[in-house]
């Protein structure tokens, strides 16, 4: 099974230019599911990972089912005013304004090996966010895996020095490859 | 295992008065998601369930789990903007204002047999929303399934004639049971 052919590449979305790589077919396939489940965690398997980290919303839908892959918790990072505990936060710039992402004071134990994830590495600034809350709780960061890279866009240069682990890589805009 | 000992109860979040049954605690422990996914499972396991529909954030969060427990498909409801092919919407009332949620227009098969899943049944809005949705596209809805019910809120009566299932009720906003 070649998880790439059950990505859907649509023009112009969210604006002009841009090639929007729509994972909702992947979504709809359980066997698709379960494949990229076990991709992802293939890297991380004797790393000892403790809890699975990942950004609202696309993060959450592979980021529960990796935990549960690897018998390891899961660390929910939110939007501003999500999470009803105590909460520290990392704000970060975006092509228009600035974001900011939160997770909860008590969600990284002593100790804690960290493996994050997302559905997508663009320009790297969610990641690179959700990195900087994990550290700023002293957990040890084990890599970043993602489904889909975009490696025109370099974001993975911005994740240094961590591991970073793709299953799909487009190489262009355009490109089916 | 109970689930509700997972469940962090913290006052006046978001707002005063209001009682917040905190998962987090939960998705911290694998052994506790395992439990939750199979017993969310349990009540639909003979209805030959196709896909799994969940809205983001939360619902994404129990959503895939789910789905992949029943071999199922995962169907996001998600806000507006987020989806990047055609679309069909539902608009509903809050307390203040309004909110919409999206899917896609060809997320929903022919003869498609589908589960609703959420974290929280509160007023039932949400859900509601999710079902119009799934309804829209001649889905057949198999039901509803909630971590948390908040009984007195009464949102199952806004789900009728679905069927519902929660797995841990409060039956006050302050109470622990």
């Amino acid at each position: 099974m070649n998880a790439r052919d059950y990505i859907r590449s649509i023009p112009d979305f969210p604006r002009p230019g841009i090639m929007f790589r729509d994972i909702t077919p992947l979504l709809k396939s359980a066997a698709a599911m379960k494949h990229v489940t076990q991709q992802l965690a293939e890297p991380w398997r004797d790393q000892n990972v403790t809890a699975v980290m990942a950004a609202e919303a696309r993060g959450f839908v592979f980021g529960t089912p990796l935990a549960m892959e690897l018998g390891a918790a899961f660390i929910p990072v939110r939007k501003p005013g999500k999470l009803p505990f105590e909460t520290s936060a990392w704000e970060y710039d975006l092509e228009y304004g600035s974001d900011r992402l939160e997770i909860h004071r008590d969600a990284v134990d002593p100790g804690e090996r960290v493996l994050l994830v997302d559905d997508l590495l663009a320009t790297g600034g969610t990641m690179e966010a959700c990195l900087r809350l994990a550290e700023q709780q002293d957990a040890e960061i084990v890599g970043c895996s993602f489904l889909i890279e975009l490696t025109f866009l370099n974001g993975r240069e911005r994740l240094q020095p961590y591991d970073v682990h793709s299953l799909i890589a487009y190489e262009s805009e355009a490109g089916d490859d």
